[in-house]
């Protein structure tokens, strides 16, 4: 990556050093001090016209949902993110874009002490590209997966679901300091973010611990996005918090007693359960009936 | 990065396992064991008609490249490149396109030892992205950077230069074994991989080491392609050689006794004593006479 990102270059004077960098921007490889524990590493791309609108939302919030949608998944893992490096493919003249792009990217990686290391910076005759790649540290508890949900586990979220279109999307605070302080209070048997949506993301988590989850219909979260949206978009708040995507909240597997404990002593705000896991299936309970739920988040009627 | 790269999943049942990767795709993040060593980090973003030409060359060797020119920003520093993730914009119906892009990844990576532990897949209505980003470690010896090249320090390539867009640029070794075996061999001053061209390069190693470089033009070694090239673009090989980007060869600089060294029992094949350091400038000597060098390749021709 050789003298590319140039506002990097031209920025990382203005920046604090960050002593885990060995070798920053400006050779051929960033050179990073080795981790004691094992390394998490998760890419994201995001591409104008799919994952924003530029026109739309300005360069800086295209940043920061980059960096943001990329620390989210080390969040999920429970790891402490500790560098990123970002390539881009930006349309022609676009060197205003690049350096709001980069004060983006900087805002959320200086809220969570994350250094940029280096990157790779192009343009094209094509629209807006940026993929992230970020490292993160497991913490001395081990990373967090997706595989130790079993049934009885209590299920929870770490805040409102759904409508995420009208914003959020671009705006949130990736979970890095809630995951980290529950890993500390409880023992996390899976966790992910959300950024299918919560029921394809539970799917996720039931698929890769072999069991099933049945959610409480009105026990779920619903974000204010959620019910503004179901005015003209023909859906259910519901239905909003259950199938829409990139609410970036995370949702986890507890056993009951440290779900109990987590209820009476909440480490984190905004915690609520939302259901617990069952042998098989994925299932939502309302108005006492429990019906089969799609992973898009389609509940099905039944009789 | 959850549930992306279908292919990988889709594949990964085919590949050997790799006792480094302790969370491998499938998860947020991949998990890797932690390097005993500084962790080097690298990425490089390709863009079809820009980087190549989709329907020129085929994905599978728009696979090697992406994975191959991100080896070769490790071989730069004299590392061993470890674990790669991968991010790409497909084309839309481009399953087919995604496989044999992936088997392009693999041909490099599987000759490298090299594990794909995951990546970003999206699909959208431009053109073909691909994002690599490769880890590494550095070896007992540390990275080798760019900056400790110095006055009289001998300068030398790993192979013939120019004419690369004939093909080479696709189909190119990283010089990840050379760098090695190099390091071993000699203590490396300074070292880059020519991408931006002969003359580019080895002007980011002289504004690194604060130093100069003469280069003796009868020395340079010439590739095939960059004689084939100067039938029609109106260019001599030799500017080629100096100003054509994508060689990947190692151009680098050691001490006169090193060089002598390398000289009289060369560790690698190929290597070729291009110059030497010198306070400051970059010189081309052609003919007895010593003549300015611009880093594009351009010889300012005197009196």
């Amino acid at each position: 990556m050789p003298g590319e990102f140039e506002y990097i270059a031209w920025l990382r004077s203005r920046t604090p050093a960050d002593p885990r960098v060995l070798i920053g921007p400006g050779d051929d490889c960033a050179a990073i001090a080795p981790p004691s524990r094992p390394l998490l590493v998760t890419t994201d791309m995001l591409m104008d016209g799919t994952d924003f609108i530029l026109t739309e939302v300005g360069p800086r919030r295209v940043g920061r949902k980059a960096m943001s949608a990329n620390l989210s998944d080390i969040a999920a893992m429970a790891g402490v993110p500790t560098a990123v490096v970002v390539s881009v493919a930006l349309p022609r003249d676009g060197r205003d874009l690049a350096a709001e792009l980069y004060f983006g990217l900087r805002d959320v990686a200086d809220a969570f002490g994350v250094a940029i290391v280096g990157g790779d910076t192009n343009s094209w005759d094509g629209k807006l590209v940026i993929s992230v790649t970020a490292l993160g540290e497991a913490t001395a508890r081990g990373p967090v997966t997706r595989s130790r949900a079993q049934p009885d586990d209590w299920l929870f979220v770490t805040g409102p679901l759904g409508g995420s279109i009208l914003g959020h999307h671009l705006d949130f605070t990736p979970r890095v300091r809630e995951a980290l302080l529950l890993h500390e209070a409880v023992d996390l048997h899976a966790m992910i973010d959300i950024s299918d949506g919560l029921a394809a993301d539970l799917n996720h988590i039931c698929e890769e611990s072999h069991c099933g989850a049945v959610l409480t219909a009105n026990a779920i979260p619903i974000a204010d996005a959620a019910r503004q949206l179901s005015h003209t978009s023909g859906k259910s708040p519901l239905q909003h918090a259950l199938g829409d995507g990139e609410d970036f909240e995370l949702a986890f597997a507890v056993s009951a007693e440290d779900g109990a404990k987590l209820l009476r002593t909440p480490p984190v705000p905004g915690l609520t359960k939302i259901g617990e896991c069952v042998a098989s299936g994925l299932w939502l309970e309302e108005d006492g009936q429990r019906k089969p739920l799609a992973p898009t988040g389609w509940v099905h009627q039944l009789g």
